[in-house]
C-alpha cells in the first residue's frame, strides 16, 4: 500500500538501468490532489547532496505534485554537475507530468561522489510517468532499496482518512536525521503548516532517535505529501500521532534491517534531569563501539554503559548511575548490582535502562549492535 | 630500559596471580631521588576508577615517592568497598617502603565493574618490594598489559638526562586521554611546576589524539616522575620536547597494537580556521565507522571522509573541501578529484588529508581500521 494507501496518489517503481544489476531503481510519487500540500524534514549534515539541496529550496512554498526518487547513486559531492542533473530531473518529471519543476522534490541514495547516468535516469523517469497507478505505491518502495534487504512500508487509516508512507535505509544510519529516504502521503485536508508542525514533531522522536552507526548521511529526506482527497480535515492531534506511528513504524524497520546487525538494541534513559540530556546520554551509549561488540557477544557488559554515561555533559553523579540490561538491575549506585548471570540475551531485541537519578525526564535512541558482518558489508560496499 | 633508564628509580613486575592466567600483573616503580617531583594527568570521563580518584588527590602536593599498577582489573564502578581497595593498595606499598601512602599513586587497568582479589593483590605488593631493581624497567612494562600484544617503552637521553617511560593500552583507545597507564620518569632536576606544564603540553598533542575507538576509558593515567638524580637542569624547551617524544613514541605504539587493527590511520587536517576546528575534524573523521571499514577494505572511500566533515561545527565551505588519501587528491573543490584508481593502499599505515581551506591551522589524529577481528575481540573479552 505504502504512499498510495492515501487517496489521491500514484506511484511507480521502475529498473531505469542506474544500477548495473538491473535491480528497480527510480520511483516517483504522484500528488493527483485536490490540493498539493507538502512538509519535508532533511540532514542536518552540512555536507548536502544536490537533491537535498534542491528540495529544500522547492519546499519552502509548502507545495509539491510529484517526488522523484532513485537509488543506484546518492548524487552528493559532485560539484555544480551533480545540482545541474538534479535540476534537469526535476524539470524531465515536470515536462511528462505537464507541471513545473518548482513542484518536483528530488532524493537519491546510494554511493556519495559518483555522477548519475543521466542518460538512464531521463528515459526512466518517462517510463515511470507511464507506469504511474494508484497501486504502485510497492513498486515505489521497492526501487529505492540500496543495501535494504526488505521494502519498508507503513499504513494508518482512521475515520475516513490515511497516512501512510515508504521508507529506505540499512547503513549510514544516524541522528539528525537517520541515513534514509522517506516519503509520506495523507488524503486529510490539512494546510502546509499544519503538515510540517506533525512531520517535525513525529521525526524528532523517531527517525532522530535511530542511531544504527552514528554515521550522519548527506541525503537524508523525509516527505509528507497532502492531496486532501478525503475531504476530511483531521484534528491536529490525530493527525500528528497518526503521523508519528507511521514514522516509528518505519524507523523501527530501519533498525531490523540495518546492515549487518544481529542485534536491535533499545537504549532508554530515564531520570534525567532534561529530555536533551537523555538523548545526550542514549546517543552516547548507542555509539560506544565496545558495548555494541559486547552485545553482539551476548555479553551484558554494563561497564561499557558507565564508560559511555561518562563521556557526557549530562547531569548526574557517578554512584548513583543504574543500568538494567534486559530486566536484570546488573549496575547498581555506579557499582556492581545484581548478577550478571541472569541476564538472558539469546533474542534479537536488548534493552538496556540507564537510570541518571537526576530528574525525571526520558528519551530511548535505538541502535544495533557491532558486527563483523557490518565489516564485511561496508569494506566491500563501493567495489 | 623503560622507566628506569632515568637515574634515580627502581621498578619490579611480577606476577600477583590478579589474572588467572598466570601472567604477570603488578608492577611497582619507586623514585629514589634525591628529589621526588611528580605530575599527573587523567582520564575526562567524568565515571573514574578508584585508583583515577585516589592518584588525583595524592599527586595535588606535586610530589610521588612511588607508583604500584595492576593489570587484570580495572577497579572502576567497583562503589565504596573499590576505593578502599586501592588506599589499601597504597598503604600496603608505604608500609613497605617505609613512605606515607600520600606519596603513592595507584593506576589499575582490566575490566570494569569487578572488585580486585585484594587476597593475592597486598601479598603481590611486598614481592614486588623485594625485586625492586635499577633494571626493572622492562619487567615493569610488562606487568601492566591487558590484551596489549607487545610491550610498550621508550627513550630519550640527552645532555646527561632522560626521561623514560612505558605505556600500556590496546582497546577503549580515545581522546582525553586514550585508554591507558602510562608512567614516564626522568633524572632532570625540575620542580613540580615545570614537570606539570610540560607534561600537559605534550598530552595535549599525542595521547590526546590517539583515537583508536572513540571509546573513552574510566582509568587513563599519565605520571611523570623526576628524581632530580642527574643533578641536571635542562631548559623548558629541551625537557618539553623530550617528554612530548617520548609521549608521542609511546602514542605510536598503542596505535600500532591496537585491538584487532590492520591500518593505522593518520588523519591529518589542514587549512583550518582554528586548532580547535582542526582537532573536531580530524576526530569526527577518525571515529566515522563507515569510514573505518572502508580503509579495512582498502577502499579509498573519500565520501565518508567528507560525510564526517560536515557533520562538523568547524568552519568550512562545502564545495571547497579537498581531500588526499596516500598523497592522490581524490576529492577536489567538495566534488570528484583525482582517480581513485591510484591510490595504493597495500600498506598498513593510510594516511588522509583532509584541506578545510578555512585557514592556516592543523592537528593530526591517529585511528585505527574497523575489523571483524576488533568485533571478536571485543565481544569475548569479558568472558
Amino acid at each position: 500500500m505504502s504512499v498510495t494507501a492515501a487517496k489521491g496518489f500514484q506511484a511507480a517503481g521502475i529498473a531505469a538501468g542506474i544500477k548495473e544489476n538491473g535491480n528497480p531503481d527510480l520511483a516517483l510519487v504522484v500528488n493527483t490532489g485536490p490540493r498539493r500540500g507538502a512538509a519535508g524534514v532533511f540532514t542536518s549534515n552540512r555536507v548536502k547532496a544536490a537533491p537535498v539541496l534542491w528540495s529544500e529550496q522547492v519546499l519552502k512554498a509548502g507545495e509539491l505534485t510529484a517526488v522523484v526518487l532513485n537509488s543506484g547513486g546518492a548524487n552528493a559531492c559532485t560539484g555544480p554537475k551533480g545540482f545541474q542533473d538534479t535540476h534537469a530531473t526535476a524539470e524531465k518529471v515536470a515536462e511528462v507530468l505537464n507541471i513545473g519543476a518548482g513542484e518536483v522534490a528530488v532524493a537519491s541514495t546510494g554511493l556519495i561522489g559518483v555522477l548519475l547516468p543521466m542518460d538512464k535516469l531521463l528515459p526512466g523517469v518517462e517510463k515511470a510517468a507511464q507506469e504511474l497507478s494508484e497501486h504502485g505505491g510497492e513498486k515505489a518502495a521497492i526501487a529505492i532499496k540500496t543495501t535494504d534487504t526488505v521494502h519498508k512500508t507503513s499504513v494508518v487509516t482512521q475515520d475516513g482518512w490515511t497516512v501512510g508512507g515508504m521508507a529506505k535505509g540499512a547503513g549510514m544510519l544516524a541522528p539528525g536525521l537517520a541515513t534514509m529516504l522517506v516519503v509520506l502521503t495523507t488524503d486529510a485536508d490539512l494546510d502546509s503548516a499544519t503538515l510540517d508542525k506533525a512531520l517535525r514533531a513525529a521525526t524528532r522522536t523517531t527517525f532522530d532517535r535511530v542511531d544504527s552507526d552514528g554515521c550522519m548521511s548527506t541525503n537524508d529526506t523525509v516527505l509528507l505529501l497532502a492531496s486532501g482527497a478525503s475531504g476530511i480535515s483531521p484534528s491536529y492531534d490525530a493527525f500528528a500521532a497518526a503521523v508519528r506511528t507511521v514514522c516509528d513504524d518505519l524507523g523501527q524497520q530501519l533498525i531490523r534491517d540495518a546492515e549487518g546487525a544481529s542485534k536491535d538494541i533499545k537504549v532508554e534513559v530515564i531520570n534525567a534531569a532534561t529530555e536533551d540530556d537523555a538523548v545526550e546520554v542514549g546517543r552516547s551509549i548507542a555509539r560506544n563501539n565496545l558495548l555494541k561488540c559486547a552485545i553482539h557477544g551476548e555479553d551484558p557488559n554494563w561497564g561499557r554503559v558507565l564508560s559511555a554515561i561518562g563521556t557526557t555533559e549530562a547531569a548526574f553523579e557517578p554512584d548513583r548511575l543504574n543500568v538494567a540490561i534486559n530486566g536484570v538491575w546488573v549496575c547498581k549506585n555506579g557499582s556492581v548490582g545484581e548478577d550478571r548471570a541472569n541476564v538472558d540475551m539469546r533474542y534479537r531485541e536488548v534493552h538496556i535502562v540507564a537510570d541518571l537519578a537526576a530528574g525525571a525526564e526520558t528519551a530511548t535512541i535505538w541502535t544495533n549492535d557491532l558486527t563483523a558482518d557490518y565489516v564485511h558489508e561496508n569494506s566491500a560496499y563501493s567495489s
